[in-house]
């Protein structure tokens, strides 16, 4: 590699890549970890982005209607690091590039969304960011179709390797874009042919530009070191209609002694190895330090935005009153008053009508009373959407001739859908919520943990909840997935237990900001249970008593969803025989434990016998079965120990033992 | 359609297609569930595939060196069924067909690999039959770079439809074929155009002929109703020397009412729109009747195999009685003596080394060991090789030209991999391991779930289990993942504490034929623990006492892999305290529970408070804790109970209170 040739045909900007280079290079060695190669390799590239394209204005990170900047290949975090330092803003001092990935800096190993404004999103997980980025787009759609171009017009552009791009949920990323023609997508891939393993040949040998241009993207081939190429090709991308995809040859750790290969990939700590790097570039800096011309260079595109975001507040100003109030409260993501009273009203209906309907159809019913107040939701589904009933009347469908339409066909992509999901909650103006099966949250894992470690609030619709789907069998009925989601850190799990409850479940999950709700939902049909109306949301409290004891209470049964019928059924068939029986619905066990000790101990006092009931596994149960401090009393479970069967659901819940007999006989041997 | 043009053209074609229609037809109406487009819409060509290509022998479904035939798209089920009825196969009586997808019935829902020996793989979560299938053509080419071609020579066939492509996991497969060149394997694409949703354009433009191409493969379009273009698609395929996709042009549920609509993907069980269907198809027979033409038609079909396998065997009998024994063995899955005696052999020498070691590099040391004497062991990595410690020096590289190489660079496909992993252990011959952090177990699980359900044993090495890795952070650092993998049924999670009970993990692990494995490992150092040589493997009871009491037993500590260091500290600082305490090492909470009660009371006595330590969050531990009837005593948990941070390991662990110190703590306040 001539780097001579590069630092003379272009000094200005030579010297600004170099800056990148280096802290990189200081960075990595301070902590003695890291990933130098990948900014290194990438520098040309980004410099270029920031000071020719990049709508930003360092000094609001959080402006409405910025470009937003996604490096997918998040172990080149330093890149994002260098350039929000270099660039002025206040959240990224040189302290923090010297304390990177030390504990309580905002330069973390991958970039983190939650600590600093400029960091659009999660990254490290390879192929998250991809996917989120056709969220962002897609968000960017269709605020621009509800508000209007004048305060929503903006470009998405990703960095992503080869990692991301081997990724099987890249495929479903893109093969969206490509079907929804997101033309204000740019997605720059670091074609630098090396993976940890050794070169990419080693394992993959995809002709990437056929497989982008066979989803219908606009692709460009270009060398990632030349400035003009790079501006070139940013220009045209911008114009092409399309989602674009430039393939940048990039050379790994461009200038290193580990350029081009596999070592270049990771942390670059040798000393003298380092300088030489930096002599190579005519970089004669200390660590951690930029000279004036060079930083003021930077603050100065750093700054550059600041005139385009005063022009945008007036035109956000000229907005009725009414529009900028709802652009602002849903930028905020706040949900407007009417969302409780709206299901208010459809809980008193309900308790009155008493429907018997599944828990999915009654999301339906749901749905189509709030989604017409709040129009920042967009539903959708993975190719299931008569199953998942997430489509209401007024949503219209989202397509290239219908950007305000509120539905999207996801296809058979969950894993692409919620991480497009996160794209669309992290850009901000968007609620989603799509549903496919629950057994497929398998599918979804690694974005929907990405929901919860990144603090946004998508809301998944999984229906189809248990062995009561019935005859799909095992592949299809979820077992270990209620407890594998509630061992989730910040994810709200409801189960609810009838149409009820499905309409609390959805304001809760509608109000969150920063928790990811998962609705648990049945296939099959459930009698309402609540049939006296309370104007409370008494799922918000996770747990409460449905039914309790005529007698002296002598057995708790608890239970969720479609089981707590048979509970009911149980305590029937008890309390005949004169065992007071108290029921209760616990449809959230998260937000249980958030309340008072006081309340828990009201909900479930000691000197019963406890039992609950789930068509799933038991392990989650045993801290509300054991007490909480493990000596409260005697308990049981009536679940699941193994995978389902292909069966009518009724067959199964008798074979499998889920019945109010079992119930019952369970509660008489613990008495 | 012109049905009749079809009809006459080839008619005795068409009548045994019919069957496989009308089967179907009759089967989903008595089951009032199930998909009958997509066998409608294949039927011409699975009928010429078996016809005229298909190498198996309907009496000996379980002949090593048949073609394996995979439906990826699942939910078409009685393609199959039907299919091994008409063939003559004696676990599919016309019983069968009528009990489809009722209680104990081998024609459940969804084709389940345990329910019948003909039954290749577990379908139905989409995507996955087409991955499992890289996996069964790489074993092939294992085997017959291993044991000869005259023992080893035949092919892979799938049915893929609209969803499986669509499914991210299926571009890991088909790039991964494509690097490989697996000539073997043939792609039916069921190109019909219609998804549940409707027609495939509302989510999906990709141009898939193009997409594979991309990906290296070889592409056919034909008309999937035609014969003769079947059949000399089917030949071109065999001679490619790539894999092989065939774009099929199909209408889904041919000649029904409901042809080319999506109601046609799911169950039609109008009585007179199925008796129109038949009559259109010229089938003047009743409900489940094939007449007696047509099924000794299929029977000689599934007859003419028996000539090939009389040769096989007769080549089988060529080798030598050493070679045939291996390949005996290897095919059940037995792994050699030589396993207890190489694992016992390291375990006495580490007790006396007692290393320092991370469980990632233990792993490496017993592999080291173990794959000499085990030649059926495949290893791999999804690009992290270095990391995953998981290639030894005997190796090789599986590639194109050298297929006895026994590491496979699975590149950055987590889920592929797994899926692959599936597939070879599918095919039998093979006992395929393979790593990635412990974290993207999340990608891979989908396969995962399924190793467990399809009762196979492949080993998954996940390492950089906790917060132990550090610095990458908490988008890398596993917190809720031991507890998701408990939860799945039939599934051994290991959490070895010490290079011993590492290899002791890994004799278990090797030994299953019906239960996968994971391995859960850390990236730092840990001390030997088990400095005290047993012969015994003392890991395949789950759990026991690793120190015990010096005076009266107070409390005991229950810990897990890296977190064993801290109990045994802990204990020390107790002991000095005049508070006698166990250290029960706990690698596999499984095997422990499949121990008797008089065993694990031993282990766990009542009587003394309980604290267990492990850097993850509780769910799962309170059966241990709260003792198995719940009031055995005072427990408490030392873990997580959220993400973790990007920091240096010793950091997070002080700062999320992960210590001897707060061990010590724990008990005295129970105590």
């Amino acid at each position: 590699m001539e780097i001579d040739a590069l630092r003379t045909a272009h000094p200005e900007h030579w010297a600004k890549a170099s800056a990148i280079r280096a802290l990189t290079l200081d960075a990595v060695r301070a902590a003695n970890s890291g990933h130098s190669g990948m900014p290194m390799g990438m520098a040309d590239v980004a410099t270029v982005l920031f000071e020719k394209h990049m709508k930003f204005d360092a000094a609001t990170p959080d402006w409405a209607d910025r470009d937003r900047f996604i490096l997918s290949a998040g172990h080149g975090s330093m890149l994002v690091y260098a350039l929000l330092h270099l660039t002025g803003d206040v959240q990224f001092p040189i302290e923090e590039i010297r304390n990177f990935r030390q504990w309580g800096a905002r330069t973390a190993g991958h970039p983190e969304n939650f600590l600093a404004d400029a960091i659009e999103t999660t990254t490290g997980p390879l192929g998250q960011g991809i996917a989120n980025s056709v969220g962002f787009a897609m968000a960017e759609e269709m605020l621009r179709a509800q508000f209007g171009k004048k305060v929503v017009d903006h470009h998405t552009y990703v960095i992503a390797g080869d990692g991301c791009l081997m990724e099987g949920v890249s495929q479903e990323a893109i093969t969206l874009a490509g079907r929804h023609q997101l033309s204000k997508l740019v997605v720059f891939w670091d074609n630098n042919g090396i993976t940890i393993d050794g070169n990419v040949e080693l394992s993959d040998n995809t002709d990437q530009v056929m497989r982008f241009k066979s989803a219908g993207w606009h692709v460009q081939e270009i060398d990632g070191h030349d400035p003009e190429a790079i501006d070139a090709a940013i220009t045209a991308a911008k114009r092409a209609g399309k989602p674009s995809m430039i393939a940048c040859k990039t050379h790994i750790a461009l200038g290193h002694a580990a350029q081009d290969t596999s070592k270049g990939h990771g942390a670059l700590t040798d000393a003298d190895q380092l300088a030489a790097a930096k002599a190579a570039y005519g970089w004669k800096f200390g660590p951690f330090e930029i000279p004036a011309d060079v930083k003021s260079a930077w603050e100065a595109i750093g700054s550059r935005g600041a005139a385009d975001r005063a022009e945008w507040l007036d035109r956000f100003g000229e907005l009725s009153e009414r529009k900028q109030a709802e652009f602002t409260r849903r930028m905020a993501g706040e949900v407007p008053n009417k969302l409780a009273s709206t299901v208010r009203a459809l809980k008193k209906q309900l308790s009155e009508v008493q429907p018997k309907v599944a828990t999915r159809k009654a999301s339906e019913m749901a749905l189509e009373v709030i989604n017409p107040h709040l129009p920042e939701t967009i539903g959708g589904s993975a190719d299931l959407t008569g199953s998942n009933n997430t489509r209401t009347h007024d949503l219209g469908i989202f397509d290239i001739d219908n950007r305000k339409g509120r539905f999207v066909h996801w296809g058979i992509r969950e894993h692409g859908m919620a991480s497009a999901m996160n794209g669309m909650a992290l850009h901000g103006g968007i609620k989603p919520y799509s549903g496919t099966f629950m057994c497929f949250t398998d599918y979804a894992r690694p974005a929907m943990r990405l929901s919860a470690l990144m603090k946004v609030a998508p809301v998944y619709v999984m229906t189809h909840d248990s062995i009561g789907l019935g005859e799909d069998g095992p592949t299809h009925q979820p077992v270990e997935h209620l407890a594998m989601l509630r061992a989730t850190p910040n994810m709200f799990v409801f189960r609810p237990a009838d149409a009820v409850e499905t309409a609390e479940s959805w304001e809760l999950a509608l109000s969150q900001t920063s928790t990811p709700s998962v609705l648990s939902l049945t296939r099959q049909n459930l009698p309402t249970v609540r049939t006296e109306h309370k104007t409370r949301n008494l799922s918000a409290q996770g747990a409460y008593v449905l039914a309790d004891a005529t007698t002296k209470r002598q057995a708790i049964l608890l239970a969720t969803g479609s089981e707590v019928e048979i509970a009911l059924a149980a305590r029937a068939l008890l309390e005949k025989d004169g065992i007071g029986t108290r029921v209760v619905s616990m449809p959230c066990f998260e937000l249980f434990e958030a309340q008072d000790a006081t309340y828990r101990r009201k909900v479930l006092p000691a000197g019963a016998v406890r039992v609950a009931i789930e068509a799933g596994i038991r392990q989650g149960w045993d801290q509300w079965l054991l007490g909480e401090r493990g000596r409260d009393t005697k308990a049981g479970f009536i679940g699941m120990t193994g995978f389902g069967a292909s069966a009518p659901a009724e067959t199964l819940y008798e074979k499998f033992g889920i019945t109010a007999e079992a119930v019952v006989e369970k509660v008489k041997s613990l008495l």
